[in-house]
């Protein structure tokens, strides 16, 4: 039994529940804030972010990759065919690539500024920092989207999954990050259809039902987000 | 045999060049200013960025944590005790959260903008940014490392290596870190003798004797940086 300390918006969170669904392993959510740096979180890591996964009374898996290789490590081959790491290590590297690409590059070019500026802010009293969205940062984020789109087109084009022919962890990175922006609604789908065939086939998996069902208090999610024909 | 793209200066190009000599790995350096980007270097990596390692006619392999799982994957095994992944995954895990907090949140936070301000602008020309360093960003940076000493100081009071009883990859992603910021002589070693007898330790590797050598045009290294008894 797993507990997995999150944020539901987060992005790098989101990939750990897509991941711990794919392999089919059941977990406790704790849902927190890391802006207010809960004492319970900083006493697991002491980086104060999320996600931190904890087995039964292990010590803490803290970060998105860490608890990636980890989950693989430690469930990877009892999942067989469904193993989301692939075998060779040169397609490894390929999948690391794109997941890395999705959790940093995406995620500080684009989705970090949308998430925080439109849905962490909206949570965070003002002396945290929140209130109105900082408008540059809007503007930085939008005009970045379609630079990465159109290069998570071109991957879309030439392979069966965003790293290879084989479903792995680089599509729920990917996923992950792309699902927080679709439901502010900032996702340019009509300029990249590969993108919007890609994300549909990974939409209709049953690990992203539930994320497609959470709510923002106060703020209706697009009209995109939950709709598997979008 | 390998071809590694890298900056001398860059931290985790400096990770990867440490790691491939303490595996015994032949390899022809292909030094780069990715802030130029060289179409060799976005032929191989999209993003831009350094360090890419090339084996033999393989595809490139990009970024210190695809290089660094992959390099253990397909050398680790072969160098028996000196293998610098963990056995078990929770050691594992330790050791990525580690390497993660060395290339991610220290760069983040402090190693990055005292090398973008004070190396890399030397070397840009105006049009790219070069120029004076930016003094908030210096500030920021100097004020940040004193936190992260004291991380590393009881890190490395409580264990032998930084991130277990074995020397491990986290030891050469941090004092690939600490290297480039101490060529600077922006370390604060006097108030954290624990970091100081760690990095001793790592600093007499002969992995380490290359980086000790390297200068930067009309910039002479600090006083510490290649003295092995500072």
């Amino acid at each position: 039994m797993y507990t997995l300390y999150h944020h539901p918006f987060s992005p790098s969170s989101r990939f750990i529940r897509l991941i711990l669904r794919e392999y089919g392993a059941e977990f406790e959510e704790k849902p927190m804030n890391p802006w207010e740096r809960p004492q319970e979180l900083l006493l697991l890591n002491p980086a104060g972010t999320v996600p931190v996964l904890v087995e039964n009374e292990g010590p803490p898996i803290c970060g998105p990759l860490p608890i990636m290789e980890y989950l693989d490590e430690t469930r990877g081959y009892a999942v067989g065919d469904r193993r989301l790491m692939p075998d060779h290590p040169e397609a490894r590297a390929e999948c690391r690539r794109i997941v890395d690409w999705a959790l940093t590059k995406f995620d500080n070019e684009v989705v970090g500024h949308l998430v925080r500026e439109r849905i962490y802010k909206q949570t965070m009293p003002k002396s945290a920092g929140g209130g109105e969205p900082d408008s540059a940062a809007l503007r930085v984020a939008r005009a970045n989207i379609h630079h990465h789109m159109k290069y998570f087109g071109y991957l879309a084009a030439s392979r069966r999954w965003i790293a290879g022919e084989r479903l792995s962890f680089a599509d729920f990175a990917l996923a992950a990050e792309i699902s927080s922006v679709d439901y502010l609604g900032e996702v340019p789908w009509a300029a990249e259809e590969n993108v919007k065939n890609w994300y549909a086939r990974v939409k209709s998996r049953p690990c992203m039902r539930p994320l497609l069902l959470e709510k923002v208090l106060g703020m209706p999610a697009s009209s995109t987000y939950a709709d598997l024909d979008f």
